[in-house]
This record gives structure tokens, sequence and C-alpha cells, in this order.
């Protein structure tokens, strides 16, 4: 078996699909609704995973966990009129309530600012009660007119954790944006996804934000995907709803806001970014298995016997101490299609137990990623296999990230640009004189999305505006995106 | 302070009302869209710990989680059609994406029979995959005509656990009903919540169902509250949907099916069951905090200083021993505040620690439901705690179960049981033929409702039915409910 990846960056969309159906990790387009998908057993496990990780890092830096009802007036939802502009051809309405008409229609959450910041006002009177951090983990609704994609563009996106939060000053508010953009590099590190993280263009920013700051990453096909949002809503909702609190000084105002998202992206990220042409490789911070134990039949029936106690024994060893394995006993299925199976599963280490490895008291380990053996005496097991799964998380980090940084280019010719957009995508910065309808220029002649530009490090750029030969100040990144 | 249960079996609505929104687990009333609810931060973390003791129990049992999309089309949701006539005054349909009229009309769930029907047609092909059981965790709607109540009759139920299994034959399925009866007996054993299962009459099944068996409880107030209930489907839905699998004799037909609910009513009960005029008291089992510890001022300043650093000492051995502890040290509220908002949380275990307790390195203890003082030695406070929750958890039980016996009564006088009805409540068992038009009688002149026959032991019953006046076969029982 050779490690291939030629199905996998060619063939994406295709090998994505196949993943997720035949892997069992989400049935999509079977489904009767266009653009909503089902997950399975297996895929639910690893969004659990997923979801539990990001509630640990909300919930340790003062995140607290609400549920806001799914349905919004719409005369609530118009309340801030950039906001509904923003999302006004993309909400679903219910307008029935059994064979009646309701009086008010009641829109499926596109999102949940105006909700949330509702109940704020109820809730929160004074300075003394802030920072606020509110967030939730819920189904949100886009009546998509794109081509939807599972996972990656639905119409029922079933995973959206959304971060509202309430601050006395403007530079609170920004203060939690830095807090914020920690905590989501923090939770795609935990992931092993690879990001570029910029500010995007004022043309770009959530509707109802005075900033947007977004996460990127570069799918298998080269294409670039926003994974992840944090946005500095000032008072712009807090005066829609009249919410005002109490501060320091005495005096009323309204608050200062942030909210901050993450979708099932980040998920489709983990089993795209990861993969080769036999599936994924899930990390093994959150793979609903970590190893799995494949019997090789013996010669005679009782060597089999004491082949498949064996692989229960080592598999109860595992669990015990926390790695959580699987031994596949199936006898009406040959080693190979198991091998296939769970492949297409991405369980990082696969563990085969023969009549040789009886006999010597060893369990014989492949690794997912890289395909390297291992034989490993039974008494070293556990120490052994946390040691693999410490080196494959760290090497899916690091060959992704090193994927990434190769797919981020310079460049000062329209011409290239264009170019290598059509053949190798990824994305390419750009010199910018700042201006706006430089920037909307560039989208226009390359045909490509403005992602924004970067906003931590001060760039230095000796180079001229790529639409009007001005001097540059920053980059602009651009690239065809999802 | 007195234990008294005034407000609360006298006033119970009121009482209900003010201790969801008071004591922070469920804001209702205040959010513009009728029969739906947030759920506040320290409610959620309940309603999550309810959520994990029911997800362990059904995992363990061979259960598996997935979820399906919230929106089914109509002419899904009519394939069944006893089952759609059940539902079909109460489905809130969605008929717009943003400015266009939908060509199909959507249902939000109601329930999800039909969706998880149609998904195991194409996932389950051999009775080699059976039995299955699936569940997931999610939003149903019901446009609800009657009254509605905070998490006792919502629009949007938002926790509704929803079970669907498929099995080879008609007896695999009952024995997959027997399970759930007794899965569900832990879960409400567990939450302390006493109840009473009955098969329901003929003619208040679930809308497509064989056999319905129903878990009901008795509120403070008298009235009888569903709490859970198990379906019996047959090949109802599998035969709507075309639905077969191949059996084990090679011939092909259609699987046989179980389901069973458990909704946002168990943590209903959990709060109102255990109350008491000071709120409630929540079990240890899913209490999201379970000690408190309230830091009395001391003399000097520092001495408080010293009181509050033993404080944290305190909390501190606590939580690492696995037993959830808050220490209130906000210095703008008095101890006796502290002590009206922790009990309003139903907090099973407040620790008082003052001067006396300080020098004398012991705690002072205060169980919430029986106001039992203890004082403890430091060295000894794990080990005490761990065994005053458990004794809490069992008296919480035990005085449950007590009063909902009492306020089971046996009756075959028409006119006493009026009676009774309008003025214990509870519920009344009287004898009963057997038959339909009888039962439905009894309905009528006691203007109460059927809630069915005792299903498990057999009753023997030498009396008369309360109608036709001919040899009673068993007991009906009757109730005002929810």
């Amino acid at each position: 078996m050779q490690l291939t990846r030629e199905k996998w960056s060619k063939n994406f969309s295709e090998w994505f699909e196949w993943v997720l159906r035949e892997g069992e990790f989400y049935d999509y387009g079977r489904y009767p609704v266009k653009g909503m998908g089902v997950w399975m057993p297996y895929g639910f496990k690893l969004r659990q995973n997923v979801i539990n990780l990001i509630r640990n890092l909300l919930d340790s830096t003062g995140h607290e966990e609400v549920l806001f009802p799914l349905l919004i007036p719409e005369d609530l939802l118009r309340r801030e009129s950039t906001h509904i502009k923003g999302f006004e051809n993309e909400v679903y309405w219910v307008t029935k309530g059994g064979n009646e008409d309701l009086d008010v229609k009641l829109a499926l959450r596109p999102t949940s600012e105006v909700a949330i910041t509702l109940m704020e006002n109820l809730w929160i009177k004074s300075y003394k009660q802030l920072p606020k951090k509110y967030y939730q983990i819920v189904s949100v609704f886009r009546y998509e007119t794109k081509a939807t994609r599972p996972m990656i563009r639905l119409r029922e996106i079933t995973t959206f954790k959304e971060a509202h939060t309430v601050h006395e000053t403007y530079e609170d508010a920004q203060r939690q944006v830095k807090e914020a953009i920690e905590i989501y590099k923090k939770i795609f590190d935990q992931l092993a996804i690879p990001y570029i993280l910029s500010e995007r263009p004022e043309w770009d920013r959530f509707a109802g934000a005075l900033h947007t700051y977004a996460f990127d990453t570069i799918m298998p096909d080269g294409r670039v995907m926003q994974i992840g949002t944090v946005h500095h809503l000032g008072q712009n909702f807090s005066k829609a709803l009249d919410f005002k609190i109490q501060k320091k000084d005495g005096s009323l105002d309204y608050p200062h806001q942030t909210s901050y998202g993450i979708s099932d992206r980040a998920i489709a990220s983990i089993v795209a970014i990861h993969g080769d042409d036999h599936g994924p490789v899930l990390p093994p911070t959150v793979a609903p298995i970590k190893v799995v134990i494949i019997p090789i039949p013996g010669k005679s029936e009782d060597e089999t016997k004491r082949i498949i106690q064996y692989s229960l024994e080592i598999c109860d060893i595992l669990n015990k101490s926390g790695i959580t394995c699987n031994a596949d006993l199936d006898m009406d299925k040959t080693p190979g299609e198991k091998y296939y199976i769970w492949e297409l599963k991405g369980v990082p280490i696969r563990i085969e137990i023969g009549p040789r490895e009886l006999s010597s008291n060893t369990v014989f380990i492949k690794r997912r990623d890289n395909l390297k053996p291992y034989t490993i005496k039974r008494e070293e097991i556990v120490s052994k296999v946390n040691e693999i799964l410490d080196d494959i998380q760290e090497s899916l980090r690091k060959r992704a990230w090193d994927d990434l940084k190769s797919k981020v280019k310079y460049s000062n010719d329209i011409e290239k640009i264009k170019e290598t957009l059509e053949k190798d995508l990824g994305i390419i910065e750009v010199p910018w004189c700042g201006r706006n309808e430089c920037g909307l220029k560039i989208e226009e002649l390359t045909n490509a999305r403005v992602l924004g530009y970067p906003t931590e490090e001060e760039r230095e750029i000796n180079d001229k505006c790529v639409v009007c030969k001005m001097d540059a100040k920053t980059v602009l990144r651009i690239a065809k995106t999802y």
C-alpha cells in the first residue's frame, strides 16, 4: 500500500462525499430537503468530541452556555436594519401553525444577535455584571441560493457555536475580540487545522459589525474556506434594541458587544485536510476510535480463538487507560476488507494481531498517517500507543501547516495572479494601497474574492498597489473561495 | 427557618414561574414568541446534567446517537396517514425561503418517525444489522392551542430525547418496549422522580402506534403530568415508507419498530417535585452545584480574610474530589441574602464558615432538604459531604414516592371520584370492564382524563365496572392532567 493523494486533491468534492457517506459520518444528498444532511452515529461522535473540545475552551474562559428559541419574530429581526439586509434573502419563514396563518412571520434563526441582545437587556443592568459572555451551540438556517455542499455550504448548519459578549467600553470589547481570536487559535491548533487570520475588508463584514476578523483555511483542492469569524459589533445592536447599562461613572449608556462563530466547517476541515486516497486521518484529539484491532486468523480454529482472546485483552488494556479502542471481530470479513473500512473512518492507529504476535506476546502497529509499522511488546502497549498518538497529532498539524504555507504566495502581477488562481488556487497576497475602490477592482480583475488583510503583525510592504500603482500600505489576500 | 410547603402546593404555577426565573433556570414569558423560553446558564447546566445521565444509560444499552434535519417535507410527513392526522393541527410550516415561496411546505419536526424510517430504509438491509437503536436529542415543535406553561406545555420543546428502534419480529420489538421501560425507570430513579406506569387506552395512543405505555407523575398541585412514553409501532411506519429487510429465512419483510421519548418535562419534574416554599431542592445526581460555601464575616478585616481563605481551601478540596462546589464571596450581599439566592437555586448542601469554624477547624453544614445541621471536622469533609449527598438523594426519592403513593386512590363511586378529583386531585383507580365505551363514559362523567391501566402486575379486581356494573377486569386510572 502506497500513500497517495491523487483522488484526494484532484477530485476533492467526489472524495469528500464518498468519505462522508461510506465512512458513515454524514449522509448527504439523500434526505429529501436540499442542503440538509443526517449525522450518522460515527460522525455524530466526531462532532460531539469537537463540541466538547470547544466547550472546554469556552467554559474555562468564563463563557456561559445558554439556549435560545429557534424562532425569531420578523419585527424583532428587523430591529437592526443593516443586519436584516445582510440576511433578508436567506431567511426561512414560518408562516403557518396548523391550518392557521400566523399573525407575525417567524424566522428560523440565521444567527442570534438580536434575540440575545433582547434578553440581555432584561438580564444586565450594570457594569458590575460585565463582561458577560454567553454562547450556544445550535442549528442555524440559510436559504442558500449558491450550490450546496455537505458540511460546507448547508441550508441547515447543525453545529453553529455562536458566542455573544457584552462590555462597558469599546476597548473592553476590543480586548474580547483578541481573547476570542486566541481561543479560536487554540481550537484550531487542537484540531490540527492550519489557518490564516485576516481582517475582512469593509465591503465584506458581518452585517451589523464594525470589524470582522476571519480564520480561513485551504482545502485539498486549493479553494479557501472560512472556518471562523469574530465580530466587533460596537453599539449597533445595543442601540437598535435600546439596551442600556449603568456605567461605572453612574451614567446610562449602550454597552459594546462582540460575537464570534464556528460551524460544521470545523468538522469538514478535520475530515478533509488530513486525508489521502484511502480516506481521512482523524486527529487523535477528536477521533471517536483511536485504535482499531484487527485479528488475523490463525492456522487452526483453536489458534484463532486464542488470537481473538488476546485481541480482546489488548483492547481492554487500552480502553481502561483511556485510549478508545475497538476490536473488529466480524468473522464474515477478511482483514483486507476491515483495513479498507477503518481507513475510511480515519482511525489513527491500526493494530494487527496474528499468530506471530500471539506467540511472541507483541502487537503489530500500523499508523494511518504515514503507514509506518511498529512491533511492540505487550507490556509497553499503553505508553507506546500514547507516544505514537502524540506523534500523529503533531505530524498532522505540521504537514497541514506546511501545506498551507506553501499555498500562500505573493504577487504584484495581475496576469500571473489570474493564472495562479486558475491553476494552483491557494491564497495570493497582493500589494494594496488600502483604498476600497482598488480592493474591489482587484476582485473584479481576478474574478476572485478578497479575504482581507493581515491584522497581527505590521507588514512592511515595499511595493506599489497592484491597481493604482500608488505606494502599497499592506497586502490584500485573494483566493477562490467556497 | 421552618420547612413549609404552603406556596409550593397551593400556588404551584406561581411558585414554579418564580423559581424558574428568579432561580435563573429558564426565562419564560418575556421572549416574544408564545410558548418558547430561554435556558439561562444555571438552568442550562441542570439540563446538560440530565441529558448526560440519559445519554449514559442509552449509550450503555447499545443506542447510537444521530442528528436528523429539523425540516420534514409535507409529502414525507403525510406518508403515514394516522400519524399525520394526530399532528396535523399542531404543525408549524415553513412556506418561504427569502422572498420565494417554497414548492413544498416544510414542517418543523413534531417528532421524527417518518424522517428516521426513510433513512433507515437506506441504511438497513438485513436482519444481521438488527436490532438497531437510534436516538437524538433535539427541539420539536407543536403549535399548541391549549394554554402554554414553562417547560410543561411548550411550542418549542427544546429537550426532546427520541429513540427509534428497528427489529426483525413483533416479539423483538415487544422486548425492546420492555428494555425501554426499564431504562426509563432507571432514568427517573436517578432523577428521584416517582412515576406510575400505565398502558394508554386505545383512544389515547400515539398517532400510528399499536401500543403506548406512559410514565406519569403527580405535580405538587395534584395534577398529573406525562413524563415519558414508549410506543410499539409494529409495521405501520415500515409499511408506509416501504422499508423492507431480508429476514433470517431469506424472505423480504417489513421490520417492526418502536419509539420512545422523554422531554423538558423530566427537568420540570425535578424542579417541581422536590420543592418547598424556598424553592426547589435539586437531586445531587444532577445538581449543577452540589455545595455552596457562604463565608460569615469575622470581627476584624483580618479575620474575614482568613475566613475567606479557609472557605476557598474547603471549596478546592471538594472540587478536587469531584463534588462541584462554589464559594459565594460577593461582599456586597449579606449571608442572609445569599441563603435566599442559593436556596432558590436548589443547591443541596450549604456550608457556612465563620469565626467559630475558622478557630475550630470545622465547617457548619445545613442540608437544603430538611434543614438538618452538622458540624464537621475539616479532615472529614469529603467523606461526610458524600454521605450527606447520598442521604439527600435517597430522602428526596423516598419522600416523593411516599407523596405519589398517598395520592393514588381507589374508588368505585362516581360522585366520590368527582369530588376527590376536584378537591385533592391525584390519581383515582376505578374498576373497569375493559370496554372502550365504558372508558370514554368515565372520562365524560368525571370530566377527567383516563391515563390507562396497569401493565406489569396482573391486578385482581373483585368489583364491578363503575359504568356498566359488569365484572371489572382491571382498573382504569383517571386524573386531572396537565
